[in-house]
């Protein structure tokens, strides 16, 4: 069993009514703050006002950076990074989702480095400080609220780089189910892809681990799996949009992962495919996960399949475990497709066979060779088609 | 739904050969450590003069502090604080099991404060300092190695209190499961019921709250339940004592609790059998846990028992709930005093009912009129008479 560092000192504000204490928290790290967000729903939804209130209650200092987009870019990290070193920001107030989020880290970084933040992403520049970072959580999906990794894309040169560094790790969560209501059917289904999908990285693993890091995992997807389709019938049940926003957080906060050192493999492969279709990036991984989760099933492998399918969606144990891990790849799938209404292929969104090759050469790059299953460049072409 | 605050910033260092970074730990907060801990069985297993040996090749000047007891009285916080303010110590570096991390809090808070320390535990005195903690965890149980609570014992006036600051949460704790290797029979025993009682105090609740907080209370008390027994009979089993390690912090750090703001039943009865007798916590929680789930079990409450049954132990689900509840308290029972082999009545310890009413008083101070079922003097009395 593997050793392993656990270190996640993020504070999270669970629940309605606590944006009483953002004032408080902001002024531990300064007067002036920057506030990053997307494009605007928040101030369609109230929730851009009452930060702005609370902002000013505390007696400090407001800067924006609007605009950030889905599948955030380097740009918009050049744009915040030039606002920090110009008004000497002390603290980020990232409000939205992963995207908001990750690009805010990022920023944060690029405040005390010098040139293209691009560099940061193609590791010519080591992060070794940024600025403290607090955010507001409105779409429950990439974690991004508690962990020290982000993704940045450049269209310029197609590519969608994930990155972490434990000093871009938030300092103060707010998470609010109810900020999340207004989601769309649409990104809530996303969302719930991702978050399932974030966990059976870590769950498929031939590394020996703690059972009760296994427990944990298998009790946060079937709380999606319950979650996920009362959210979607009714986008305003608190109880159902409480239990995804805190699973989000700690399906890749880093606590299931415990000793485990493997390499992702949908990540990557996903990354490749928004990199040049701009995608959501929820939407990939729910594509992906069925076909890749079929295309590691072996006699070798079989073991933690039959776990997932008996502990996850209640699979009669008595079956044979080959019978119970292609039962459980269904369930996967009619769980993505037809419960959460995802389109179930590439080809459904336009996206032909034309770029694979390309795509594939640079998900192996990724580290797919310490996968679940090592998948090499024949592999990942495989896998894509599956897709189509 | 109630709102919480989530504020876990420990860093772990879990598994074997990390003590290489504890040098590097305790470097951070200054040059002067304080080295606490038990009757010396950390002189005996070895453990002992690794520490040492990290500690001075950091450089660092080394001060200790022994023969922290068991149940620790306020006269072992007394000293250590002593030594704190005589050689102006800056971190303090606990070796034991709870009750050395326990007295240790307490012993970097009281070294901010004048007067006898038994002042903090009253209320008499409050902690708004503490001296940063570093821990080597050497028993699975109490979970103090990852929260911010201890319990001090007064033989003088046969008081035991517990009691919660922020700014005693420990740093840094090390978790290297071969350190219990050599823990006995009886304090594994001891041990695993003490974790399997920390959940049940939380889990058996009437608040509604996250339903991914009770997958993740059964897995861990599954967890508890699978490795126990192979522990006690393979002292050495890196997979069982790993899996009690990690169990035993999360079972108590705060993450289980969500919005649960119920008081806790057991343990303010278990803390006024063991200040009167001095008996090992973790067995009076065993004796009195399945006495108090039978004693609080009626229609209202049959529902959480029921949950209890099929997700713990796997009870045929089809069965009547009250049936499910009565076999899920047999099932406890049967995993304490047959699979622990723990004593299973007060009598056993030579325990008779002389100081039942003033026990009953003292535990009601605790909060019983809050707890799951809310329970006064004289239902405390009859509790601490099943245990008989």
């Amino acid at each position: 069993m593997n050793s392993f560092v656990y270190d996640i000192p993020t504070k999270v504000y669970f629940g309605e009514d606590q944006l009483k204490f953002l004032g408080e928290e902001l002024s531990k790290y300064g007067k002036k703050v920057l506030l990053t967000y997307g494009g605007g729903t928040i101030k369609k939804t109230g929730l851009y006002d009452k930060v702005v209130a609370e902002v000013k209650k505390a007696g400090l200092e407001l800067f924006e950076l609007s605009g950030i987009e889905p599948n955030p870019r380097v740009a918009s990290v050049n744009a915040g990074a030039d606002i920090c070193k110009k008004e000497k920001i002390d603290v980020l107030l990232a409000v939205g989702g992963g995207s908001v989020i990750d690009c805010t880290k990022f920023i944060g970084a690029a405040a005390f480095t010098d040139g293209d933040a691009w560099d940061i992403l193609t590791e010519k520049t080591i992060v070794e400080k940024c600025l403290p970072i607090i955010d507001i959580l409105t779409l429950s999906a990439t974690g991004s609220e508690m962990d020290s990794g982000g993704v940045i894309s450049n269209p310029e040169t197609k590519d969608k780089i994930g990155m972490m560094y434990p000093v871009m790790q938030p300092k103060v969560s707010f998470l609010d189910p109810t900020n999340t209501y207004t989601v769309s059917k649409y990104q809530t289904a996303c969302g719930a892809a991702d978050m399932l999908n974030h966990i059976l990285e870590v769950y498929f693993n031939m590394n020996q681990d703690l059972f009760m890091l296994d427990t944990v995992m298998e009790g946060l997807m079937r709380t999606i799996l319950k979650y996920a389709p009362i959210a979607l019938e009714k986008p305003d049940d608190y109880e159902a949009r409480a239990n995804l926003m805190w699973t989000s957080s700690w399906a890749i906060n880093g606590f299931v992962n415990g000793g485990k050192r493997q390499a992702w493999s949908c990540h990557p492969m996903e990354h490749e495919i928004s990199a040049i279709y701009d995608i959501t990036h929820g939407l990939g991984l729910a594509i992906l996960t069925p076909r890749w989760l079929t295309y590691c099933l072996d006699e070798t492998r079989v073991a933690k399949y039959y776990q997932f399918g008996v502990n996850v969606f209640g699979i009669d144990a008595s079956l044979q475990p080959m019978e119970v891990a292609k039962k459980s790849i269904e369930l996967t799938s009619d769980f993505l497709f037809k419960t959460l209404g995802l389109q179930s292929t590439l080809s459904e969104l336009g996206i032909d066979s034309s770029n694979f090759e390309h795509m594939a050469k640079k998900s192996v790059a990724g580290g797919l060779a310490y996968a679940f299953k090592p998948l090499d460049e024949s592999d990942v072409v495989n896998i894509f088609t599956m897709c189509l």
